[in-house]
């Protein structure tokens, strides 16, 4: 795939602090149920798995929202348990019961069994990865060919992963993963080892594919203790971080690590090697902007909810956010990185016109607050 | 009441930063359904409505954990939901599915039709206290008539109960509460306003009745973000904080604040007017004793996951925690308080058998810390 030029590098360029005439955003999950076209698209896959397993499915939804709404990146629609799925735990998705797993893995002998997959088994993936980037291509004003936006890959942390592999699906209490994790850490190690080296293979092989970020969502790091999140959530996402290829095509390839409730290993994360730390809402942006200096950019946090709210109070809330982070420019002149997110996924009873609510507040504040800035470096 | 001299009151000491001979422990949810014996009684009751509303079955399971093992302190058994019960809102337990309240409140009119309630409707509560006080008197050693350990009085924060109030029983998203909070604050404030008038006469109820220490739990502080959690759960929880008795029978009655999630505010907490900070398994007990300096004790943190470990386990995870608060005396002499607790209430599936061993392992860990800090200042 040649690399055409971005029509809309703010994505990028905000991962990498670069200046940035507005605060991009996208939305973790943008591409999902609250949209009656995604809804429409499923119905005709037959089921998630159909939907998920069909490049030119995921193709189609991965786009709809950028045809809704001026979003500044899109994230390649999959679901977080291809690895494991290749790795023969038997995946189903049951309704209105989330996912699970034919063979969880809870014993020795389990653990002892696990290998890195043959990525083969995850090709559907990376032809999605292609697909997409051929479907951002469009024609600029000028008649040149571009990329609109750049793509996201993504996997689940090795943690989050090993949770569903251990619970067989999802868990309010974590209470079997937990045992293996508090009982066995020998085992525990083991397997977040194997599963480690298969993230980084599968997000390599993202890249190999098209994708021009990667992302890691740790969505489960935050039920682990103190001490327990260092070990055996962070020590893991590093390692995959560290296989990471970082360029290609001559591009930086940036990495955000986001850890759902990771507030309190902010200073942590930030030193794991990822371009990026996501955040959720309960963290005070101005004060994570403080603590991580210019190591990394910054991604997040309004909360989910808020977009059930009227689009006034979303315009107001999604403001506060930027303002909490501050004019993206330092006093130095430096730059630091704020993409803007929700501090989660999109809830499925999102009303889609607050999306495009939000999406507008964001841009039109954004270059407000780069205005007023620049109006005051002058002054 | 007569006040009888407490033959342990560690907890006592411990929340207001006096010395103790060991690290007192009890655990939220104590008296719970791990217990064989608890699940007696909850069976001759007939239903948890009919358990929780007896002062005599309340007082059988208050005092069935402390039969079984030293325990610091004991706590009143009841439900967190008995205010809005009292406001009108129809409290039911349905099998497997939780609270449940007939009359939500979802709009304007039932805003403005709360009320602080009668506290007459809420007596069982005060006569199960004051029937614990007497079940917890005993004779000592010399003959003389003591009380065994203290008994600590809790409610819900005034944000917590609204959640149950406006969504109708526990939830996974808060969809509607948010709903209410981020579209019309004005009216969300209103019902905190009364709930917190509610909130202040209930545990100022308790004191008299007899409760030595007051725990305020705001279960879901931490479902909030950064800004809204100020405005609509620590504000309304200082204003119970304030309204309190703090003195009762000539001894200071030690008010704990407990934000499931709330980390990120530990230092706004400490400064509510409490106590005690409850913390959960995700802080660092280290930082956070430094973070709060001596303006109040920190009670926490185990994962309550560690009790599925076998004993060796929760031997050596116990010992971290009070490692990771260290030798309660400072080197000025002064001494920090630590009442050892889970980071969340004791899960239902827990062996019993481990709720000794980490008493035993608190109890001995603590003493063997004070003596190895003891000889390091006499070196």
């Amino acid at each position: 795939m040649t690399a055409l030029p971005l029509a809309n590098d703010s994505f990028l360029r905000a991962c990498l602090r670069q200046p940035t005439g507005h605060t991009p955003i996208w939305l973790m999950r943008q591409a999902g149920r609250y949209l009656p076209e995604y809804r429409a698209t499923r119905a005709r896959a037959g089921s998630f798995m159909g939907l998920a397993t069909s490049p030119d499915f995921a193709t189609e939804v991965t786009l709809q929202p950028l045809e809704l709404w001026p979003l500044d990146a899109a994230i390649l629609f999959s679901d977080i348990l291809t690895v494991p799925d290749a790795m023969g735990l038997g995946l189903s998705f049951s309704t209105g019961e989330g996912p699970r797993f034919a063979h969880p893995v809870r014993d020795e002998a389990a653990v002892a069994a696990l290998r890195v997959p043959d990525l083969a088994a995850l090709r559907y993936v990376f032809d999605a990865v292609a697909s997409i980037r051929r479907a951002l291509v469009t024609t600029d004003a000028g008649g040149r060919r571009v990329a609109r936006v750049p793509l996201i890959g993504f996997s689940g942390s090795p943690w989050t992963l090993a949770c569903y592999m251990v619970e067989g699906g999802g868990s309010d209490d974590y209470r079997l993963v937990k045992t293996m994790l508090y009982a066995r850490p020998d085992l525990m190690h083991r397997m977040l080892d194997v599963v480690a080296q298969a993230v980084a293979a599968y997000l390599n092989a993202q890249i190999d594919a098209g994708a021009q970020a990667a992302m890691i969502f740790d969505s489960w790091g935050g039920v682990l203790a103190d001490g327990a999140f260092q070990s055996f959530s962070l020590a893991y996402t590093r390692r995959v971080v560290q296989a990471l290829q970082r360029e290609k095509d001559g591009q930086r390839v940036p990495v955000i690590v986001f850890t759902k409730g990771g507030g309190p290993w902010l200073d942590e994360i930030a030193g794991c090697g990822a371009d990026v730390v996501g955040l959720d809402w309960t963290v005070d942006l101005g004060r994570a902007r403080a603590a991580v200096g210019n190591r990394v950019a910054l991604q997040g946090n309004l909360d989910p909810a808020v977009l059930f709210a009227p689009p006034e109070a979303v315009a107001r809330e999604a403001q506060a956010v930027l303002d909490r982070f501050g004019p993206p420019q330092r006093a130095d002149g430096a730059w630091d990185g704020h993409i803007f997110n929700l501090g989660h996924g999109i809830h499925q009873l999102t009303p889609p016109e607050h999306v495009g609510a939000l999406v507008e507040a964001v841009h039109t504040h954004s270059r407000r607050l780069r205005g007023a800035a620049a109006g005051r470096a002058r002054e």
